[in-house]
């Protein structure tokens, strides 16, 4: 028996169907639904010579023992957000237990390096807010103190919820354990952008994770009554925030990949009668180069106090989230694009906009690589998610490809 | 006794601190606050030879029978905002009060025409959203089958609130009863914006009461990944309602005394990490002049087209509501702005931004001027709204001589 990747998209429409609805995947980490998904998948592993356990984070570890203990890596994740879709994260799990069924019969259950197949725990984060919940804990760079106190939209605490699932967050440190021996990490995942799409190719090898600056900005103005005051007698704040909104395109434009958005814009008092006093709005920028990352936020930070200025406001900036720029390693990103070339008319390397458990891991000093396959209209976290099933084939045979180079590469 | 001007600022003072808290005014229309306001201004009639009366619409009539029928209206509201000021509405109805006393008293109870002063019900529509409730029963206008089902936060319906206070919304229509045998109608009102501050002026004859075009605008474009969309391949409802944000100024600025203004802004799905699919905003348009009205009307239409298709969004537009210019009688403005020189430095003439209940009257066809006073940083609907005691002074004298002046053209 070789490699089935269609077995792999079969097992992920029976996953669809088992945890999904006609809203999309349920999957969210620490719930019944997602429980159930990972209990599916440890039935998945019957017969196979392998270990399974679970670790102090709650991440789900596979283990197929080789000649050496020097083991590969293989990740994804089985939580989705709420109403997600059927690909993000889960696609990396089937596609690697298919490798590891393929790799166990090929080696008669005792390949050269031991392959290690992970199911992150909470890689969305989508219930408390914490994203890379399980891979930040096995990198050793988790906040527990600050984590543990989190809620959901019900009141119940991160700590509580974790508990109910057998995960105490007192021993998240030790899943640092699991780094014993990793020589290597791959991940496939979908692109959930449109760039694959538009350049007309299946498959990507991924650079790096970009690095994100994430801020809160307020510009203070004078609220006024819309009908009395001058327009030449106005402290706009909207009017500051949106020569921003439309700044921060040329800041991103100069820079081949960058990008800065404004998601959000809350307006005080935001009545129709009413100039606007204050308005309140984020600005996520993101690049895989560290300079560039620092030279797009000082522009902005300046160009956001121009037109305070020029608007007679003030501003003020506080910073929500940061994280520098990951860049993957250079050897398996060779191996990555060779594996691409074999099954994919033409290769492409290009930067990760979102986040992924693979950047926790790489920033454990593990050499990662991660791969890309095209999404269908650019759409993620959504039931209308997907992938043409002729690129997902395509993307388990590259991605088995690359297990395997990267075997050599260990070995 | 002749007029006392600081008797009127003194009984402001006294209403302040019977009706007002550490917040300001809380004379809320149909509120237990605002009846106890109305029953400390009649007690203020005692010893007046006056008819007192409350209309089907609940507003105060007190009128002062003359030796012709013919009648000049003073108007004024007692009610405020929630947290509001010491003047506004309140300004007008004493001021009216002092001039009654004093007319009175020159023409020994018996004036050469019949003097009305009214208190008009719920000009804020603070509590239900529908100002000028009370003059616009008055002129006839009244949308009454809209206006019952209206509920406050607190789910009471308007029409229940306001059978609790005696006033039956059937029985709207027969205030139109009192315009018999009005021949003038004149308001003082404080200004509510920073015009005659700028210009160091205590007073100005209001032109008329400018037409407002109030619309809400769609965007819509497409959510996405902030970090996985390129910049080129967004379609961002926030960047086509920043350049309407813009260029309303430019379509304002063409013309004197014109205005937009956009007051609120809302984003879908307003997140740091997604691009916003869907833009919300509202438009304010204001002029004096219905050709320059409608001009702005149209070339932010065309913008915000031309913006939608520059970001490949579309654009929706519906009309929260509208009111065409009011301009005043040219005979009063004349009057008007004689009795202010009498009294300020120099005159002048200016728009009014905010509605008032004049522009009711003026559109049941009646004579209609209102005078303007100074406003302290031109803030109103606030606790810190505020008129120099020398301008207040200064203004109920103006608008004495206006009353006088009226009654001679009237007879």
């Amino acid at each position: 028996m070789s490699l089935d990747a269609k077995r792999a998209v079969a097992e992920l429409k029976e996953l669809r169907a088992l945890t999904g609805d006609t809203n999309g995947a349920q999957r969210v980490a620490w719930t019944d639904t997602w429980l159930k998904a990972r209990e599916w998948f440890a039935g998945k592993l019957a017969g196979l010579p392998v270990v399974h356990h679970y670790d102090a984070a709650g991440n789900n570890w596979v283990t197929l023992a080789g000649q050496a203990e020097k083991a590969l890596l293989i990740g994804g994740h089985l939580d989705s957000v709420p109403n997600g879709g059927w690909l993000d994260g889960a696609l990396n799990v089937l596609a690697g237990l298919e490798i590891l069924r393929r790799i166990s019969e090929e080696f008669n259950g005792r390949p050269p390096v031991t392959i290690r197949l992970v199911d992150w725990a909470d890689e969305e984060g989508a219930r408390f807010g914490r994203s890379l919940l399980g891979s930040s804990a096995f990198a050793g760079t988790a906040s527990v103190t600050a984590d543990r106190v989190r809620t959901d939209r019900d009141g119940t605490r991160m700590e509580d919820a974790l508990r109910r699932c057998g995960v105490e967050m007192d021993r998240f440190a030790e899943a640092t354990r699991e780094q014993r021996n990793a020589a290597a990490y791959i991940e496939l995942h979908i692109e959930q952008g449109p760039v694959l799409e538009c350049m007309g190719l299946p498959l990507a090898t991924v650079l790096g994770t970009k690095g994100v600056e994430r801020h809160g900005l307020t510009f203070h103005g004078q609220e006024a009554h819309s009908g009395s005051t001058p327009m030449n007698a106005r402290h706009d704040a909207l009017a500051a925030a949106a020569k921003l909104a439309l700044e921060i395109r040329g800041i991103a434009g100069k820079h081949r990949d960058a990008v800065c958005t404004m998601g959000s814009v809350k307006t005080y008092p935001g009545i129709v009668t009413a100039v606007v006093g204050r308005c309140e709005v984020t600005l996520d920028q993101r690049d895989l180069d560290a300079g560039v990352l620092a030279t797009m936020f000082r522009e902005a930070r300046e160009a956001s106090k121009r037109f305070a200025e020029e608007e007679r406001c003030t501003v003020e900036w506080s910073r929500i989230w940061s994280i520098e720029p990951i860049a993957f390693h250079p050897a398996l990103l060779d191996l990555c694009d060779q594996a691409i070339r074999e099954v994919a008319p033409s290769g492409h390397r290009m930067p990760s906009g979102p986040l992924h458990d693979a950047a926790e891991v790489s920033r454990a000093g593990i050499p990662t690589v991660m791969m890309f396959v095209q999404s269908v209209g650019g759409i993620s976290h959504n039931k209308i998610e997907d992938t043409r099933e002729e690129h997902l084939e395509m993307a388990v045979t590259a991605f088995d490809r690359l297990a395997s180079k990267t075997i050599e590469y260990l070995t």
